[in-house]
């Protein structure tokens, strides 16, 4: 047991402030690092202490692990939370930040390393009865025994390189005709990105689910899972919605690989919030993926149908006190949806749009969460993810959790940029969301960007009304709307018949 | 049955607002209605339609019944939405309302007539075992007759107006010798204010708490109630904080006090969403007070305790539809606060401190709810309640809440104006809150505005911080937010010691 005073979070933007929120509550004091690009932002203000720790680029400043543990030498700093991404799942990091005596508030480096690879992490977790997609057992490069492998699974295959990660170094083989130049591809693009040629071999899920348990164990031994995520709803491999619980598992199901769960965090010996990622088919079979050994940035659904601060928990752990709860002392309370608010333009492919947040207003009310790192009249960087915000919305089911999104997605005024406000529109209507039916194939299959184009009889609507405001010269209150940047809700209010 | 398809709200700020967010979940179009002083307030903005009806004062505007009633037939309104305060509670209004062909979304005329009446409402309930306070049966005027209920009841004693409200004409007598002087004033203060000069006499209970049940009835008789509401620090007879559940209620007394509540709704065949108010005195005895026939101002706290939105039931229930649960299928889920943020001065009696919201930024995050009616820039009006917003936390349990509510008073920036919020920050570290131990005498026994006032070792501090910088040269940040209206923390900042 080692009380935490001081958390210096070693992060930006949203998650930065989500960690800083829960220390403060604790009554632990915070420090920020921020880079030269993020000397204004909120996370710098919102710290007790706030050191710069280099230029804008990741490398010079959130990257740089040697710079942050001297800044945690000097203010004496006793833990260090290192959010998702950047240093978050970084082995050396973990060390480096132990042996400099604090405490690196994550599981072990030994942990963080297993978990890394996929191929070490299969091995570890062997000894449990943990699905797994069928494949190979070991890495390999040649490709003659790959083949033979392959063609034994049966195809289609994908060839996944063992160091990769996002989507990197991953290629599906429809057929043997072609397996051995897509092979050929696969160990050529995976000794460039990562400097490990090695890959392996699984049978293709052709229409996957991807769900995910979460998990949360201390220095005592004890380890439970707080219930699923749903993430099936990607572009480019990446999470955009998520939601828990999902729409499709039994409780005899969730029981399940919520056992799974827990045997992979033992297999590592896991300590503090960690994930267990699964495929799941159409016939509802389960697989492994990989464990993720971070707090996610989708954790906010799970703490709205638990209960439970995840950030607060992960500290409690770090200090070495044991979990306050058991598994069977945990429940599911209501539905939980998070839509990931991306500086990004749907129609164009989901390419980032940067720039300044002209008008930026967040929705409110009951059942509606925001956790972001930015405010009206700042600009969103270049160097990072493009990242706005995470719109979390909770009701008492699903339909409830749907229908205040929607709200919320309404109310959420931003302008100056292109966001994925409008995909979750469309997506949180889409019958095959709707229905629960869905997979992480929905964007491929549903999605066009003629679907977000507003419709032209609703825009000449819009014109005429204000035209005809404007001649019986009822104009006054939408023209001060619309000349104050500081006002909200000026579109919309072009839509209202306003009655004298 | 009857559908509802469009709602207009007959009132305005944080609670018209939040009807509105519930009533577009549901896919029901709204209507708002505003006074000459409201042109450009959130709600007006927030509604489909909305309509002006009068000058800035009350009278002239959200209490013209008649105006209002006139709106909803020429919008094809369906049903009316009173909120609090106006005419949620008026009657006639609600008779009118129904003449015209609408929907009052509320109880009948007549339960709101009885239990109007303390008196009546009392005789009401008699057939039920429901705990009164020891006094009259009957409303009288008689000084003699008084006298004698008032020495058999026993000392202290109070004579409250039998149409009062809110405090007025309410008077306490503490022995024997003063008790026709005070009759006297009380009779004649209720006639002037009321019209009505009958007055009521029972045991003073000296150190009470304030605790109220929600109740929910429906068109076919199911009632059932959502727990207990601890209301007891008031100033001025007015509640500032709230929360759910009560820190002294046990199951036993929760039940007992819940099944009363339900009694008094059936003895006025309640439909809708009502509130039941009990005195408790310090060994936890519970006596009737009265019923609220409206949505109360605290209701979030119910629905974070209880995961319904009570907006939502006092539609369907206006609807015709039955209520969705039972008794047995309600559960209480964590503790929830809420802080009511008033724009008066704590420090000079609580006062109205009217004026320019010059800062306005909303704390967010995990446990945090702001219902409010304001943005930045914005002027708080003259002619209405001075409240700015409801500040919500909800944490597993109330330590939770109170630490949560301490951290989103202090990440709250309000400036331009005094408000309640340093007062909150007071109450909530106060050893009487936290342990649970108080009653609604806790401002008068505990409070002085000297409590708040800032240390002046902090401030030296500060000022010696900010010289220091400007000196070193390191004011770049600082004084970019400084100068900028729209960025928030701007004081915190000055505390921080930032670390180039």
């Amino acid at each position: 047991m080692r009380k935490i005073n001081k958390i210096l979070v070693a992060n930006r933007g949203e998650i930065a402030l989500r960690v800083m929120r829960s220390a403060k509550e604790m009554g632990i004091s915070t420090v920020a690092v921020y880079s030269e690009a993020d000397r204004n932002a909120l996370h710098v203000r919102y710290a007790d202490e706030a050191v710069c720790v280099g230029g804008p680029k990741s490398n010079e400043s959130y990257l740089r692990g040697d710079v942050i543990i001297d800044v945690c030498k000097r203010l004496q700093v006793d833990a260090i939370h290192p959010g998702y991404g950047f240093l978050s799942e970084n082995a050396n990091f973990a060390r480096q930040v132990q042996e400099a005596g604090l405490i690196f508030i994550g599981p072990s480096p030994e942990a963080i390393e297993l978990m890394g690879s996929k191929l070490a992490a299969k091995a570890a977790v062997a000894k449990y009865k943990i699905p797994m997609v069928p494949g190979t057992e070991e890495a390999i490069t040649d490709v003659e025994e790959a083949k033979e492998i392959a063609s034994n699974v049966g195809f289609p295959i994908l060839i996944k390189a063992s160091a990769g990660g996002g989507g990197k170094g991953m290629r599906v083989v429809e057929s043997v005709d072609v397996f051995e130049e897509q092979m050929k591809l696969a160990v050529s693009e995976a000794t460039s990105a990562f400097g490990d040629g090695s890959v392996f071999i699984e049978k293709y899920i052709s229409s996957p689910r991807h769900i995910e348990i979460q998990v949360l164990g201390d220095t005592h031994g004890n380890i439970v899972h707080l219930f699923e995520r749903e993430c099936s709803i990607q572009r480019r491999h990446q999470k955009v919605i998520e939601e828990a619980p999902s729409a499709v598992l039994t409780p005899e199901l969730r029981d399940e690989m919520g056992r799974c769960a827990v045997d992979v965090a033992k297999a590592c010996d896991y300590v503090g919030a960690g994930t267990v990622e699964f495929l799941v088919d159409e016939n509802l079979n389960f697989y492994f993926l990989e464990m993720n050994t971070r707090l996610q940035v989708e954790h906010p659904v799970t703490e709205q149908i638990t209960g439970l601060d995840l950030v607060k928990e992960q500290i409690l752990i770090a200090e070495g006190n044991p979990l306050s709860f058991r598994q069977e002392d945990l429940q599911i309370n209501g539905h939980a949806l998070e839509l990931r608010v991306y500086a990004e333009d749907p129609a164009n492919n989901f390419l980032p749009d940067i720039g300044r947040l002209e008008t930026y207003v967040r929705p409110q009310g009951l059942g509606v969460r925001v956790d972001d790192g930015f405010e009206q009249g700042m600009d969103i960087p270049i160097y990072y993810d493009p990242m706005i915000a995470k719109l979390v919305t909770f009701g008492k089911d699903r339909q409830e959790a749907i229908e205040k999104m929607l709200r919320a997605i309404d109310e959420y005024k931003i302008t100056g940029i292109e966001t994925t406000l409008p995909f979750g529109t469309f997506v949180l209507q889409h019958e095959a969301f709707v229905s629960g039916n869905f997979d992480t194939k929905f964007i491929e299959r549903y999605f066009t960007p003629s679907v977000l184009e507003p419709k032209p009889t609703e825009d000449a609507e819009e014109i005429a009304a204000v035209l005809a405001a404007m001649l019986l010269g009822n104009n006054k209150p939408k023209v001060s709307a619309t000349s104050t940047g500081a006002q909200s809700g000026t579109v919309s209010n072009w839509r209202k018949n306003r009655v004298k």
